[in-house]
Parts: C-alpha cells; structure tokens; sequence
C-alpha cells in the first residue's frame, strides 16, 4: 500500500464523522514494518463531548493500545487535515515516525500553517509530508461546510 | 477557595501518579462561578499505554463529559506543571478561560519556556498564570527523580 491508498482510507473515515454530523476529518497510525492499519479516528467532538476527540486523537490512542505502548516511533499518521497544535503535541508525545496530511489549515494548523511546531526544540520531530490528495481532502471539506450552509 | 487551595488539590493528585511510578503531575479543572471542580486528572501515560494521558487532558475530558460540552469556557484549570504542546492545545481546543500552573518546564513547556502558544494567532487565548506554588510543585517532581536516582 502507498501514501495514496492510506490518504483514501483516511478519507472514508472522514465521511463517518461528516454522517454524524461532525466536521469531516478522518486519520489512521500505519505500522511502518508491516503496513498494518493500528489505529483508526475520525472527529466525534460533537457526539463525545469531548474536545480531544480529534481524528488523530482518537488514531494515535487506538494504535498505542493496540501495541501496548505510548511509544509509536515505528508508525505513519495519516490525516486529511492539517493537524492543530493539540494533535501535534500527541505526534510529538507519541514519538510518531512520519506524518502525512492533505488539505493545508489555515487557521489552527500547526504543521506549517500558523507555525511549524515540529521546527521547535521539542524532544521528537517528525518527518511531514504536507498536502497529500489535497484538493480531494479540501473538497471533501468544503462539501460539509456547504451542506451546512443549505440546511 | 483560592489558587493557592487549588494548586494544593493539583499537587495531591500528583502523588496519585507518583504512587503509580508516574512522573507526578495532577491537574483540576474548576468551574469560575460555583467554584466546584468538575475534572481531576494525573499523569497515567504509562499505565494506560496512552501517550494524551496527561493530567490536563484527563481533567479536560472528565469535566467535559461532566457538563456535557466541550466547551469550557467557564472554567479555570490548575496543573502542577507547565503545560506541554499537546496540553497547551488541548486547552485551546477546550477554550479554557484561565490556566495557573506551577512548576515551569524548559524541555516541553509550551505556555512560555519553549513558547507560548497562547500568545499565537489562534482563535482562543486564555489567561494565563505561572509559577504559582512554583517552588513546591518543583521539589515534588524533583522529589521523584531522585526516588528513581537511588533504586
């Protein structure tokens, strides 16, 4: 399996989040050795009441359960959205290997866009690869936000 | 109650991890107008093979589920230790009014020693207070690294 075919898998998930009615963001923690899917998220904010339930959040705690460890340095994330500051800080604590995103976020990315967490001197920088199926993740957004606006 | 009462709270709940072999940090999270606390939480990162279980994120989530939003812009939090990028986060996320925090971190504090993320371009910035108990909150830390030292 390539980045491609994992983006697109992140990308179903985020259509699970979009039939509950939250915002579409889908991500999963990929077990570099084997290729073996252990974590997979998508955003339940609403649903859970629970500001932490981000796709990567969810992801990166299912994967770290599933080994038994919190340490997830033999892993690639896959997120379809730029990931926001708290969702780098659980990569960076994670010790996640390598990071690959799609739609860049504007206003509360942390992987490039309002700044570069992973440039700073914390103890784990990630690998990121930045804009992966972007325009695919951007519309599978802007879908939401325009059903929203219908309603 | 007064900070000082509530940092003391946050600092029982660090001996919770310490007594679990747990980097002792605890944190609360208080509600402004009733002043009950609605969230506790300590370091439980290794026992729970969670890699997001620090202190703020568990008080988070449990006064989350508690008032059934996660929206707790009402509320103060109080953690034994300066939060990281993930808590950091996690509080904007969680649009935290205030956080006081005691010992300051200089590897991983991101509310002023790595950076203060707060003070970046995101769409909440809440108030902050440091070093409070600043001096009690690093001997129980220092504390602990000095139990693991002589074992």
């Amino acid at each position: 399996m390539d980045d491609f075919a994992y983006m697109r898998q992140a990308m179903e998930l985020a259509e699970q989040a979009a039939a509950l009615g939250e915002i579409p963001v889908g991500a999963l923690v990929v077990q570099d050795a084997t290729g073996e899917v252990l974590g997979r998220g998508y955003n339940r904010r609403e649903v859970d009441h629970d500001p932490t339930a981000h796709a990567e959040v969810l992801a990166i705690r299912q994967a770290a359960l599933a080994i038994g460890s919190w340490r997830l340095s033999g892993c690639t994330l896959y997120v379809t959205l730029e990931p926001c500051p708290m969702c780098c800080g659980t990569i960076i604590n994670a010790r996640v290997r390598r990071v690959v995103f799609g739609a860049y976020d504007s206003k509360a990315g942390s992987a490039d866009s309002v700044i570069n967490l992973f440039a700073l001197p914390y103890n784990h920088k990630p690998a990121v690869t930045g804009g992966l199926l972007e325009d695919a993740c951007k519309e599978q957004l802007q879908r939401f936000f325009s059903g929203l606006r219908e309603k």
